[in-house]
């Protein structure tokens, strides 16, 4: 398979994700992956939020079953999860349990406005979506002095916001050129277990 | 304080978790406890099922205000909390981080078709949510023989569906009346803390 | 009971826990608690490493059980507790599970490198000890200026160490004096239950 | 490469995780893997207990690098790993830190008394340990209705004990075989990602 297809779904209410998928977009394209962006239906939403990208189209059912691998991007909401990202998962349980997502590949993103609070949790917790699904999870690891420049978090990148924004773009940009393309040489590598090795078909 | 207020925050989709927290109810009210016992509002729901326990209240800010003590409980859906269950948790996030529930009790149950898939992530999730609103966590423990008649879930009372019910309800009885006995006490004991040793009140 | 006793067990090789155990001591201390400090025996020890605070005196099962309240702070080791730690958890697990430690209170501390890399988990892998054990968890929340100054840990104080040393001793002992003032609070008010209600004793 | 390399690690006080060991090697041998079976050493000994397999190899550095994947199997102890398997990570903490286990592939097993008591847990944290390490991951997911019949741990392998033996070897057996032949044969599609693409060298 010469072209890896990798979806990026995620989850704003206030920019910083919609941001960051779009710099993951471009990182993965980058590296040679068709890629597609698509947010999730917010379901929690404050009455005075207009909430971000809302222009942007929906994630469904063919995006799923479209890619080879998936890369979700939500914000810390009490330490866990989107209430919105989590519908999304709820709404495609029974495709993942009769294995529509078996081996393909799976990593994670997250940010939040404190150094700790639930940035490790939404990524773990993230994985633990990829593992049910019967994904081969792809977590950034502490081995590499690139990751750390975004302070050492080994199980999916994860952004400290700075007033609501993603800081210093020059770097998330140069961790996620290194992930992604890390991320996409190992979904080209394993699609073919899944029969899918032909061009991008 | 003679009299802890307890409120039961439940997720339901096929009925479990409304019986649950039926369950708890009585084991409470025996205990002493005047109690609370709430839905949330279903946001993730497949377009065929009418969710149970519709006809019941459904929990809001006033509730929280009110308890001295909380216990949340939600299904697995794909080994985490409900997106329902997330969705009201989110929506409260600002008073939590205002402080409104600091030093009040928290003890969570969760249920699931298999015995792994998530029992133990659903009431970790959520005692980090209880964590987080800066409440006192009473998780149950491997320490007594009681609790362990449900297989040892140690961070919350879990429970493995049986055709979608609560497998025997006797033994479900016995272990709620010993874990709620013991989480009203502890919610009498401290919460005197906040300023409430009146009577109820 | 007037005097809450707490015990201090950290696992320390370089000497940050050693430090952040003597702070911990100190606030307790302040708060009006009586208060043990103890190491726990090195099980990992690189050969040219000689250990921080081998001068201290061990922690024992007297100890355990002489305590009302336990403080316990780590390393990240690879994201998780240091071994060390985790054997004197082993050790005591049959004494736990005799419900020794049962209705006592526990917090959690750790410290790491990186701000990201296991500091969530290592208090969290502490926070389920002391659930098995059946204590009472006091996390120190997101709901506290205060204990946003350490940036937003809710499930226990952790610290990104500089240089190997608790940066800020000023913030660190602010952030102490309130979430171990609280705790000493907590650990008087639920003391009754266990039957340790006179005076310190 | 025509023969991936896998390293199964293994920590057994009583002799549950031998035993589990020694059925995945011989999965893993029937899917065509060179396998080497290793224990660690133990910590944290009970005075009056002779650890299983003490004749059998000590993992060690070298095992570590040869290996293009690895199963990590650990008891649940007070609901964690191991303190023993623990030591063994932290002592090669440097050497996975400098990269050198970076797309090797990791799984993870656990056994325990109990259903709950930890079993998502260690097997959580063990993968936590993969992730820092820079390991691509492959958990067993719930998409699989052999799987399932272990009750649907996603997150790896485990196993509730009966007398402290494996129960039903036959379905042990059956779903040893589908995930590690499924490892496998990712380990050997992602072998040539880290130049390993040779017969077996």
């Amino acid at each position: 398979m010469s072209t890896p297809r990798i979806l990026i779904v995620f989850s704003s209410l206030f920019g910083a994700n919609s941001s960051l998928g779009a710099l993951a977009q471009s990182a993965l394209t980058d590296a040679g992956a068709e890629v597609r962006i698509r947010r999730v239906r917010e379901v929690a939403l404050p009455s005075d939020v207009q909430p971000a990208a809302q222009n942007q189209p929906l994630a469904d059912a063919d995006d799923l079953a479209w890619a080879d691998g998936f890369v979700f991007t939500s914000p810390s909401h009490t330490g866990l999860l989107s209430a919105s990202i989590k519908a999304f998962i709820d709404e495609h349980h029974d495709a993942a349990v009769a294995g529509h997502y078996f081996n393909k590949t799976f990593t994670a993103m997250a940010t939040a406005a404190f150094a700790h609070s639930g940035q490790e949790r939404v990524v773990d917790d993230l994985n633990a979506v990829g593992a049910s699904w019967g994904c081969i999870l792809v977590p950034p690891s502490t081995a590499s002095a690139t990751m750390n420049k975004l302070d050492g978090n080994p199980y999916g990148l994860s952004f400290v916001l700075n007033h609501g924004q993603i800081p210093d773009p020059a770097i998330a940009r140069e961790v996620l050129n290194e992930h992604l393309g890390r991320f996409a040489a190992i979904t080209r590598a394993v699609a073919p277990l899944r029969g899918r090795d032909g061009a991008s078909d």
